[in-house]
């Protein structure tokens, strides 16, 4: 798919380079590199002219991706059941010949197996195939918990939906979900906004469209179903008295469907750090699900595209794993009582 | 602009993973995951239809951009001079409000100095515009040699053509010199073709048009002047006679306009390693002109692009340089001769 560059940064800004190359210029020659300059403040604008054509383009294409994409998403949730025609799929063959005697042998006597297990259950549809894509791929995984999977078996399809022509340029995704017992929206949505014209203080910056920012939705939660949020309980010993109260307080809870709440950037534009940093990771993450797992779902289902994207990467070389200590809230602090027991 | 993916190896394949989640799905299941290929390969088909659709849409924006460009050459070459109009810009203005009391006096003296060696040249147009550009940019620059220099003083532009509708997907680079006693040529060319569709045997490859090989032309150099050969003198001792010969012999010689005549890649898509890591390279350097250079070189020029490109990469600690020592062809053995003297 078409790769629409990120912006590094949320706050980037080009600086003008004193490089001694261009201060030591003649000054007529610098008269004459300030109107290249000028020639490439239009060359900027031609080019937002360019991406909003790509976007239309985009747009068109997506109309015809749909239909397959519908099929597979009636193929995960068993509404539809393809024919032998449609399963039939070359590579089968191909991994069966490279398979030496033995191993054919043990291969028969397993499939054997699952054979009877199969003919007691009868899986319908692809089970658990978003969630399984979310857990291959290291993007996504790392932003799944644990009690974040048994919500994650009801998603029954991405899509992605972009701006109508003439409306500033953003795309939607919608997180599909069957009917379940933790919330009651069907549909859960994330928008991102993109720039897509040059910054008119700062032309040179732009490099085609950008996400900006980024909207979430309202989840409705079934009641003690939010995993977004969790209780703690905390005693207090009263300073004067010596009794011992229990103090409960509901606190963020690290889950996948925090995704749907990001951080507003403010109007004057400045955030503090750490909602700089999740910001950034989220519109990657949305750029990540637009570009490459929507359109190539099963291949990071099977994990041939997870292959794909390791090839992109060279070794580094190894580092330990950062451990990451639970983070709590800070307690209220309530003059009588003492705050540690 | 537009960027499209490299391969990351000339001869990537895609391996498919005996991934364990995929062999361990039931039968039943497993058969409608080669459903969602099936139709994963219709999306790769439509894909390419998409990229087809891109690369007119560049064809189209080249030309807008064309005069732009143009107007560019023919203000380096000194062919227009632009107006006072044409000439401001707002920036320069910026940089003189930030410069105290003291750096001002300094620069004006400075500036006054300046214009008295300026009232001796008379510079026209940009002089070196393009080699500066060169030697600013670490891809390029690593391909300069010394000798190189004089000539890509005469290069006056750099001009990207694209194939016809209807033609096999590739694009051309121009480089266009003025009249010198290098060459004869006044353009020198380096084609690069594509691969538009996905390949058959491997259809989830496919991840947008890719350059598969490149051809160069050939220089018509001025007797003495080719700077791509070298002469070594050996002298050579002969074995029975003791007397001492000096051989004469024509080497291949480091110089950017090797760059128009790369390795060719055989019909068995075989190569050496070394020929393989040239080309790598090559096609990197040929999308980086076409996608960068080419569209923004006033900012390479002044070194603000560079700025920007290098927000891209973060710091990964210092490595000590490579020493490449000089490597010299074999010399042919004459039986009667000892080689070393």
């Amino acid at each position: 798919m078409l790769t629409v560059p990120l912006c590094s940064s949320l706050c980037s800004r080009l600086f003008f380079c004193s490089c001694p190359s261009s201060r030591s210029l003649p000054k007529v020659v610098k008269r004459r590199v300030n109107a290249l300059k000028n020639l490439q403040v239009k060359c900027a604008h031609i080019e937002a002219k360019f991406y909003e054509e790509v976007h239309e383009l985009e747009r068109k294409y997506a109309a015809l991706y749909q239909p397959l994409f519908d099929k597979r998403s009636d193929i995960v949730k068993a509404a539809y059941e393809p024919t032998d025609e449609e399963c039939e799929w070359k590579a089968d063959e191909e991994e069966e010949l490279t398979v030496s005697k033995q191993d054919e042998m043990k291969e028969k006597a397993k499939l054997e197996e699952e054979k009877k297990d199969e003919e007691k259950e009868d899986p319908k549809g692809i089970p658990e195939f978003w969630l399984t894509v979310f857990k291959n791929v290291d993007l996504l995984s790392d932003m799944l918990q644990e009690h974040d999977e048994p919500i994650l078996k009801h998603l029954q399809d991405i899509k992605v939906k972009f701006s109508d022509p003439g409306q500033p340029m953003s795309f939607t995704l919608e997180f599909h979900f069957e009917p379940n017992d933790f919330f009651t929206n069907t549909v859960l949505t994330k928008t991102y906004k993109m720039r897509s014209e040059p910054d008119e203080s700062d032309p040179f910056s732009f490099d085609g469209p950008e996400i900006m920012s980024c909207t979430g939705c309202t989840i409705d939660w079934t009641k003690g179903k939010n995993v977004t949020l969790k209780t703690i309980k905390k005693k207090q010993k009263h300073k004067g008295r010596g009794t011992v109260r229990t103090v409960t307080k509901t606190v963020p809870n690290d889950s996948f469907f925090n995704f749907f709440t990001p951080p507003e950037v403010p109007e004057n534009g400045e955030l503090d750090e750490d909602s700089e940093a999740v910001l950034a990771a989220d519109f990657e993450i949305g750029h990540f699900i637009r570009e490459r797992i929507v359109p190539r779902a099963v291949l990071y289902f099977t994990g041939e595209a997870i292959e794909d994207d390791d090839d992109d990467y060279d070794e580094e070389g190894e580092e330990a794993d950062d451990e990451e200590g639970e983070e709590e809230a800070d307690e209220e602090n309530d003059a009588d009582y003492d705050p540690k027991v």
